[in-house]
């Protein structure tokens, strides 16, 4: 047996390889859950774990989970991400964290090392939620938070369920779900925000995530003649959303610390230059470290909705897409990540998740931790997105040190401990 | 020779055949210019002026003229409108005037009557410049204020360009444009605003027609994920156009009087929830029956544009689509209907247009008068767009009135003059 190492470059090959599947102009990728694009980075990641010696199932709701036997049967240490991406998406959100793993077990197979636990890598379907629905919604299901039938039947922007399109790609397999509950879980991601890269510090060592709102809003006014309707006799749907739009960004400011406020997604109808607009529906993005200060961003939000109804005379009717409380890792599993990253002469710095993460929900169910890069300049969600090469390399060394000492593995850093 | 007589319910038939011709659900049309329900719509209506025995003349940018032979040869007293519609229109906008047209040379044929002048009977090519900016367009040519070759190119909003798409429907007319100058024209038309019907008048005289002003606003931002920029940090292309939406109303409050200010249509990209939009695009409708106040508002959107491009550091291009200044009509012409119409019983109010209509264009070559009727609530743009048969019977009957008079025909109110 040899000490196990990571190969940052074929880490890179396999991020570079991924990222051509579903490629957009600018060295993003596009591949919404489900689609084609989707089925396709699936198929090449499932062979991969195959050559790897994983045992691969697939579950009702289409995750995905290679397992790497060990000494002994029984709950395997778990890592893994997602590789869905937004219709912008950068190469590195998600992906990095599940390639990671497979560096992991590639690593340890180089190195015949066999671990006392199993360990498994997974991958989650539809983390990101633009095309359905909640986000997040594999790992949901998987941690039981969110029930089978209800995700099958959400329905996507341009039509079908999930349920059919995973039929439709192959992707709806026939382990159960909930899943089987790891022994531990630890997700390995860019950050997608500037503190880190701003800060020239290696690894972040996440304590918690953000909770999450998204608000669909619906506002009816009546349709009119841009230039003949005077403008006290409107009701105006598409004055009103512009309304909304500065509300939002000033409840955002209001309530200040971590609160992040956005409407990223808009229609008009029948969104002509020359009608006064009878519809316009708006997603709003409220996100906070604190529960009650969530909810404080909701009451306003909600307050200036009434606002707007009695000012516009617009009928507003709101639904929630997506509602997750803010989550507190394990504090010895963050104490875990923080020592090894020392140990192999990393700078860390303790932080927050601002995104939501599939490392939330199986929080609800095993000790779970979360391991952050640096992204450049904290662009995410956009084809830019980047993080360095030694940083990649750097992230999975933290991951596989953490992982083999969760599994029984051998002791690959000095900060070892009988955890 | 009998006295020529306006037969509502015929007129009422034509209107209720030309509503299936791309009929939406309410009771609308989508017959957007130069797409195959207005290729449809425009085959009915030339099929009725032959049947009428007009000579059916087509121009190079597709405007229809039916000409029906007076005594003498020379140039016609022309009347007409539009009839293609927004994709949520009612079925009278444009179409009445045309029809209404037609039913007066159909009065006169059943009478027998021959004015001295020929008389016309037009429809220009996309008034509504929905799909093709600007709009206008066909009056516009007609009248030599807007180049064929430039109108030719403008590209539609689903891709193909003006000349394309009316050499595909048939209407790439021999008849060369600027066209024949008429004696004068008249334009029967809804209000498509609330006055007459609000204040129980049967006849608006319309003096003038309000400038217009669209622009196109396009904003640059930076994409980011929305859970991970801190507030202060963003460049918010989303933001900016919610600002600019309050901004446009705020601006037609502070200028008051005839300013009306809209925001219509707007688009952001990507458009997800979860990301910070990296650019929007709207389009602003600016309308003020004074120039100078016109100008005014036009000065002020530059400068909340200016202020939101400091605030939030995006890049922020603009682009005029459409840009007509007020017309004054002659006021001998607006006389000349104010007394027929109050000769024939009717209750009459001097009154400026709001929207724009092709009359405009043809003030500026010949003398020029609009005909308006009540539309109920104001309602236009909109498939409840809706006007009584009495009042559309009344309009047509002054138009047959005014027309007879300026083709040299038989005196048929107590108000003829010498005029």
């Amino acid at each position: 047996m040899n000490t196990p190492r990571i190969d940052g470059e074929r880490l890179a090959r396999r991020i570079a390889r991924l990222a051509e599947v579903g490629a957009i102009e600018g060295g993003g990728c596009a591949r919404l859950a489900l689609g084609d694009a989707d089925r396709a980075g699936r198929d090449l990641v499932c062979g991969w774990m195959r050559e790897l010696g994983l045992d691969v199932r697939v579950d009702a709701i289409g995750n995905v989970v290679g397992v790497r036997a060990g000494r002994v049967d029984g709950a395997p240490v778990m890592t893994g991400s997602h590789i869905d991406t937004v219709g912008t998406g950068g190469r590195y959100d998600g992906n990095y964290g599940v390639l990671a793993g497979l560096e992991v077990v590639a690593a340890l197979n180089d190195a015949g090392v066999r671990t006392e636990h199993p360990l498994a890598v997974a991958f989650f379907t539809n983390e990101e939620g633009v095309r359905f629905a909640p986000d997040m919604m594999g790992s949901q299901v998987y941690a039981g938070s969110l029930a089978l039938g209800e995700a099958l039947a959400a329905r996507g922007i341009d039509g079908p369920t999930v349920g059919e399109e995973l039929a439709r790609i192959g992707y709806a397999g026939a382990a159960p779900v909930p899943g089987p509950v790891p022994r531990a879980f630890v997700e390995l991601h860019i950050e997608q925000g500037p503190v880190l890269d701003r800060e020239g510090v290696d690894i972040g060592v996440v304590e918690s995530v953000q909770g999450i709102s998204w608000t669909e809003v619906d506002i009816r006014g009546t349709a009119n003649h841009a230039g003949t309707t005077p403008m006290a006799l409107r009701r105006d749907a598409g004055w009103a959303a512009g309304a909304l739009i500065a509300c939002v960004r000033e409840l955002a400011l209001e309530l200040g610390g971590s609160q992040v406020a956005t409407v990223g997604r808009i229609e008009f109808f029948p969104n002509l230059i020359n009608v006064v607009p009878r519809q316009a529906r708006l997603g709003v993005d409220l996100r906070n470290t604190d529960e009650a200060q969530l909810q404080l961003a909701e009451a306003r939000l909600a307050a200036h909705l009434e606002n707007l109804r009695a000012a516009e005379g617009v009928d507003i009717a709101t639904r929630s897409l997506a509602r997750f409380a803010p989550v507190r890792f394990a504090p010895e599993m963050a104490a875990r990540i923080e020592r090894h990253a020392r140990a192999l002469g990393l700078s860390t710095r303790r932080m927050p998740s601002g995104a939501g993460h599939d490392a939330q929900m199986l929080a609800a169910v095993c000790p779970t931790a979360m391991i952050f890069v640096p992204s450049v300049e904290g662009i995410s969600h956009n084809v830019r997105e980047f993080t360095h090469p030694h940083h990649l390399e750097a992230g999975a060394r933290v991951l596989l040190t953490v992982l083999c000492e969760l599994a029984g593995g051998p002791a690959l850093s000095a900060a070892r401990t009988t955890g």
